[in-house]
């Protein structure tokens, strides 16, 4: 079946190998790039034309790893209204956009395909739409970014800071020279906001959901988690807390030793979902990277090829923001420092505090459940305390 | 959609269960158990008799979860033939008749699912037939017995000895009352052949298979192992090894620190695959258990509905048994513990051995690379050397 590949950087040329290499019934027909590749073996497939895609009538799957938004919805767009189908690796076009697309693929009834957009290589979208969905899911909890873990790898284990164990990321191409959307979460955010979709039911656009990024960890706090085992990841978590309301956040968490989202480190994801039948599942991988990702992409697209004429019932609903509670709100427990604060006072306020051994003066430790803006105010009925860090504890 | 659900036993009536309880589209018609269950809310929908399901054209999806051969092959057959899909969670039926069933799904143009089979409620089979299907599988290795894992953890945390270890085992209703199955491996290899199959396109047969328990391992090797911050596992391996040759087995292994799989404690399963496109990619969650299991039941049965006029390309092919190695002569990293011999005359037979510190007065070291039979024979080229445990370490 022919394909066409729009974007040849990193993942789409990933694609490229690995359909040019394996016998899967993939033909690459069109690669769309607006920049020249001299000397590339694929030469004759590149066009800069997307309309050589569009109205190409034997071109029956569309693959989309441009990234960003323009001119990619558009593009992709009009692919499905052609009735092609379409996989996409862009999480943000998935994110912001997904509810749209997957709409015009089920009124063109196409498939509209995105494996990749989440955990690279990592299989989850298709294990949690399909092979999970008996259950009703409880939470999700992800270290979906694996440049921000990386660098936390090297603050927890290296004693580095945050600046350095950033610039040693971006010396080994883990991280962009413009890292913000990966250290300040808005990488993680995207795809959080897709799973969640696939799990509960309804679109969550991005700017709904808080977002936090690690640049503002500090290395006292990494070393007062250590104190009990526990560490400092960049957590995305969805969760049904009741009543269909959902609990989503991007931010640092205390990650308890006995947490299987512990022992991930390095560039690694992994995404542990919480069903009501199986209880936690784990999925676990590289979550970036040209040939993991390409091969999640290709994955789509043969699960496109075989659902030529009866696409894939992936689908969810319209945004629901009233189900998005504020995340102040939410009881969690929580790790808070605290400078020049009294123990005592502190117990007064906290009732159950679990107190933290460190290095410092500063007083840390780890609240019963109490919401954030209850711990703010706990917190500014103890004299003289100054509050350095407010860090939730992840609940997985 | 109707179903029959053959076996009311302990995934059987948690496949009802779930059935009942969501609104999946799936209605329970028939449950097919020769005993009876006075006071059963699902009173109205027991049978005796199998050809009332066989016979039924309402029933187009049959579950079976009797376990064991007989009458599971017979019964399943014959459903097949008679155009109904077929979804099983009986690992014994799938390593031992798999073949014969994909094929008259396929003949039969109906769908057989086994997502249950292995990892109970772990969604592994979906994923690696179609999520990695752009992947070459280079190698499989799995925790895949609760059981023995819990046992071992045991072992391994408690200094408890094997006899003790089963005893807590039975007591929580984690071993049977003749735990061979699982302690013997068994069960582990059924499952390794399943995978084994789907990686590399040929039944393997568990008799074909070299399976050892963990019934002999001693406390001593399971200390030499912690003092390197390794642990003993039992491990199913199913690895390409080049021109096509299986290396397939299941025994004890030392797993290093480093491995994702040495963190997979108590009951829990995990299943680690490397693809030459992802790289490794773990799955982890709950192995068994009435939900969990029931759970990727009901998902297949879900497949099933989906594609009730389009069977999933699940497929592979008869048996190869010239492919699969003697595992004897496997070149591999080997734990072995000696009494009575001389560390310069074990240097000298295995040059660039790493010696382990333990409590007692043998010797225990890890190899390079050689194969058990060339291990065994440089041992007895030591004199006065007694094996007492030689153990491969895991290439994961």
């Amino acid at each position: 079946m022919n394909v066409a590949v729009m974007g040849y950087g990193t993942v789409g040329s990933g694609v490229v190998e690995i359909i040019n290499k394996r016998d899967l019934g993939l033909d690459v027909k069109y690669i769309l790039d607006l920049r020249d590749f001299p000397g590339d073996e694929n030469a004759s497939k590149f066009t800069k034309d997307f309309n050589d895609i569009l109205t190409d009538d034997t071109v029956k799957i569309v693959i989309e790893t441009m990234g960003g938004q323009t001119p990619a919805f558009d593009f992709v767009s009009k692919c499905l209204a052609a009735g092609k189908h379409v996989v996409t690796s862009n999480k943000e076009l998935v994110a912001e956009k997904g509810l749209e697309l997957i709409t015009l693929a089920k009124e063109n009834n196409v498939n509209f395909m995105f494996e990749a957009s989440v955990g690279g290589g990592i299989p989850i979208i298709r294990p949690l739409t399909f092979c999970l969905k008996a259950n009703n899911i409880r939470s999700i909890n992800g270290i979906l970014n694996g440049t921000t873990n990386f660098i936390l790898t090297k603050m927890i284990r290296e004693n580095m800071s945050f600046a350095d164990a950033l610039k040693i990321a971006q010396d080994n191409g883990y991280a962009e020279k413009d890292p913000t959307a990966d250290v300040e979460g808005h990488d993680a955010c995207r795809k959080i906001c897709i799973l969640s979709a696939l799990a509960f039911g309804n679109h969550v656009y991005p700017k709904n959901v808080h977002c936090e990024g690690i640049t503002k960890i500090a290395l006292e706090d990494v070393a007062y988690a250590a104190s009990i085992g526990a560490s400092i990841k960049l957590i995305g978590t969805a969760e049904d807390r009741g009543n269909g309301q959902l609990y989503i956040v991007v931010s640092p968490a205390i990650v308890m030793a006995e947490s299987q989202l512990s022992s991930v480190s390095d560039v690694f994801n992994a995404v542990l979902v919480n069903g009501d039948a199986t209880d936690e599942v784990l999925f676990f991988g590289k979550g970036a990277g040209k040939l993991p990702t390409a091969s999640a992409v290709v994955a789509d697209a043969l699960d496109c090829m075989e659902h030529d004429n009866n696409r894939r019932p992936i689908f969810w609903g319209p945004e629901k923001p009233e189900l998005i509670m504020d995340y102040q709100e939410i009881p969690n427990k929580y790790y808070i420092r605290l400078k020049g604060a009294d123990k005592d006072a502190i117990c007064a306020a906290f009732a159950g505090a679990t107190f933290l051994e460190g290095a410092t003066d500063d007083i840390a430790f780890i609240s019963n459940e109490v919401t954030e803006n209850e711990a703010r105010a706990k917190v500014s009925t103890i004299s003289n305390a100054e509050l350095c860090s407010l860090i939730r504890v992840a609940r997985c």
